[in-house]
């Protein structure tokens, strides 16, 4: 049995906040011991992938510690209990089943009467011929033309990570020839998202993947209204456009509003439900249910990494407890995620949500104050156009940001030019080569203005190219980090109880329910 | 004559560090003072909006404080020798005119022989007449067809603030049947950027702005070989689909490579160029130059505000001095922008870039090193989507996050359903208005995790509509509140030292011409 304790109960802990200042990253990274870190400091991941920590602000001490750290937390054994069904979101009195729509890493788990394995690969398979279906004709219009356009409406996890995946993807389908349906995504319940979205398609050739796991979302359900009218006055009949991803006790469950439903349940919390049937439907339309396996597997080769008890093997706990040491220890506020390459221009969007979504908490799983920072501000966009915008702060600002910087061999288009000697792509690893180097070592110049300090920690994952099975392993990456993450913190990374007030007051809001300021802020908004 | 000093020399820095803690923002929010406090702490700013600072930590006496500072740290008079020609920008000697773009708010400024106001004039009509012959039919494809869509080439300054602006006002033109060309943009290296966009337009009907203020930046030049070899491969002569933005001393100035080019120069950063022709050619060519003109008649009518040496009566001063007190008194390390509007959605990245790029530094203006913390991190996503992203962290987190909110009281698509007795439009402003009071004033529970501590403190800005003159009175606002933070860091704005070493390196792992780490990196890279 694992016991759940505070960060800062542990030995290895204390031992950690001793070691503080110990690696002067400026010097390891320097000369002949900063090319033998760059070797030795690499640990595989799935996918092709690997995770280089080099340029963090660790040696071999500083490592040791960390994995007295995950031993004394019990990491491995926490994950353990929660890939075997354990009650691990204890707000919700929840299992914690996301991994399950990708693999089976332990016991048979069986809930509410099924075994929970079987009933995720079920919907998988469901929305797979669902998909083929539409892709050979068999579902059509009421004309009886083909779909080709695919758009999904839902908020937060429901088009975060679907929508990144989306894109980290559609033009490598297009290159590789599965590009079936081009996909699009309305999300905000400002009326100009949608109205933009169903300007920008052919009405009648689109099928709608309305997501909501409780089928209550407010967002969610204005944008489907929005959706039916316009869809009934393009003379459409709005049943034979739509299709639902829900929990099977939602009220959308068993509706003849939709051509077909298909179901992820309560252990799968939004912003891990990329890999069920909320990103499964729309991806299996999009590219094909062949290419959403390949990101499957992708993603549950990296979960098989993720249960290795030693952190030096196991990408995702050692990415996680770095994090840890440079939150708590060395107390940097926030981590920029910097993906070398386009394709995941919207990948930290994502990781924003999934992140600070899962750790921005202040209690305990137990629901006691903890005496320690917890969930880090996670922000990012693509470079090299990060290089031009924000990386001056990054490089020479008062405050230390850790980076996570993803680069790959290959591009995807095949499209590329050589210019003065070079190809886009080697200027694009250049460039994240560089900037790693000139983080961790800065440079000394006689003018202060033009002198970098150097010492700024960052990290980098390498793949080869961003495809199915790449993609897959970055997601369970990060789902499986933030969840280690959680661990140390010993929060409920499963729960989001912060998102509750602001519902609630928006709502009287708009029963007109309001007195003081929240009464003045509703008169000067003309509500 | 001015004198610039440090923050922490001046004698109202040391009041308002006596006054921290002082104003517990749940109390001060609740009931009729807060009431009192939404209609008093209210600041008129041009294109119809004000700017509600209600909910910051604030209260009359830390205002009259802040006041002070203003005083004594000559605001007013620093910002007056900026528009009237002084070498503001010290590290590179150069003057800082983008205010000069879109009005004359003090005496003439005569640089390089010329007036500038007049040069910058002269460029905006020169663009704004290419535009007319463009939509007219005047200007061409080589098969006499229209061109119907315009690229943008150009990355950092060149890229982010346009971008944000097209994607501001594009519903905005075509509601109101402005839209004359749709716009693209192409900024990262990585040829998939440059790919997808290419293969999403009709290359002969597109027309190219090239925006390299030195004509150098690697970038912008390789996207351009890139995109004038797919032009030749598609038969077409890429001089008759492209042209510049560029200065009058760069190689592009007086090419026969360009149909057209249209000039900036050194007294106009990058990130601050939106109102010169590097967003001047893509938006009247994308909207018409009478949008254009309107987009820079409202920075132009907040600029005259931001003169005023009362900051109560200045908003762009005052939104500097509150993000200044929490930056540095109450120790909060980042800020996130929110506009609660779909139409913003870039405008976050747009500001991090001009916020982060300005003020991410560590020397003052005379190169020496200063003793307080400077600019913070900025990200942001609009809401409501964000509500369902990483607000739990702000309501919950262990750190505070201070918000800058935005709010219209109508959409710009005119599409809206009425669900539940309310609009989609009034859903958005309700949520806005619910989420302020929750994080100003939160909620006790008995349940520790549904507790809400509330004392996070925000902003808003509330206008009518995202339309041209509130799109230019936002920009210029947040320039204008980037610009008075750096006279009160004593920082220089409007360099940006910190990108330099970056390309340096990049260049020799380019070069081969590399050992140790950066070598090592190069190797997995594949580079």
């Amino acid at each position: 049995m694992v016991s759940w304790n505070n960060l800062d109960t542990t030995a290895a802990y204390k031992k950690l906040a001793d070691l503080k200042g110990k690696v002067c990253l400026s010097k390891v990274m320097a000369g002949d011991e900063g090319a033998a870190r760059v070797k030795k400091y690499c640990v595989p991941m799935a996918g092709g992938l690997c995770f280089n920590y080099a340029a963090k602000a660790v040696d071999d001490e500083v490592l040791a510690a960390l994995c007295e750290l995950a031993k004394e937390m019990q990491l491995a054994e926490k994950f353990e209990e929660l890939y075997n069904g354990a009650v691990i979101n204890t707000g919700e009195k929840r299992l914690v089943l996301h991994q399950l729509c990708r693999g089976q890493l332990g016991k048979d788990v069986i809930a509410d009467g099924v075994n929970k394995r079987t009933f995720y690969e079920d919907q998988r398979k469901a929305a797979a011929a669902f998909a083929e279906r539409v892709h050979k004709g068999e579902i059509v219009n009421e004309a009886g033309e083909t779909f080709t356009t695919v758009v999904q409406i839902g908020i937060g996890g429901s088009d975060l990570g679907p929508r990144a995946i989306y894109l980290a993807l559609e033009n490598w389908a297009k290159q590789n020839g599965t590009l079936k349906m081009e996909a699009r995504f309305i999300s905000n319940v400002d009326p100009d998202d949608a109205a933009a979205v169903l300007k920008s398609v052919d009405l009648s050739r689109s099928l709608f993947v309305l997501v909501s796991k409780s089928g209550t979302t407010l967002e969610t359900l204005t944008n489907e209204t929005f959706v039916k009218t316009k869809l009934a006055e393009a003379g459409l009949n709005p049943a034979k456009h739509m299709i639902a991803v829900t929990s099977e006790t939602s009220p959308l469950a068993k509706s003849s509003d939709y051509l077909a439903a298909f179901f992820m349940d309560d252990y799968i919390g939004g912003r891990y439900s990329s890999s069920s049937c909320v990103g499964g439907a729309i991806l299996s339309l999009a590219f094909g249910p062949e290419v959403f396996a390949r990101f499957l597997e992708g993603a549950a080769q990296e979960d098989k990494l993720a249960t290795n008890a030693n952190p030096l093997e196991n990408p995702d706990m050692l990415d996680a407890l770095i994090g840890m040491y440079e939150r708590n220890v060395l107390g940097y506020p926030t981590t920029a995620v910097l993906p070398y390459s386009q394709a995941l221009s919207r990948f930290p969007a994502h990781l924003q949500q999934l992140d600070m979504e899962s750790n921005g908490k202040s209690v305990n799983r137990f629901g006691e104050p903890v005496n320690y920072v917890t969930g880090p501000v996670i922000f990012g966009e693509p470079g090299t156009n990060g290089q031009h915008s924000f990386y001056q702060l990054l490089h020479q600002g008062t405050d230390i940001v850790p980076l996570q910087f993803m680069g790959f061999r290959e591009n995807q288009a095949g499209m590329d030019a050589t210019i003065q000697g070079s190809t886009s792509q080697q200027k694009l690893c250049a460039n994240v080569a560089a900037q790693i180097m000139a983080f961790a070592c800065g440079k000394a110049d006689e003018n202060p203005n033009k002198s970098f300090a150097g010492n700024r920690p960052s990290s980098i994952i390498i793949g080869q190219q961003v495809n199915p099975e790449s993609v897959g392993a970055l997601l369970a990456h990060f789902e499986n980090k933030v969840m280690f993450q959680g661990f140390l913190w010993n929060l409920n990374s499963f729960d989001q109880e912060g998102v509750q007030l602001g519902k609630v007051l928006a709502k009287r809001v708009l029963a007109h329910d309001t007195d003081g300021a929240l009464a003045a802020y509703s008169e000067l908004l003309n509500i």
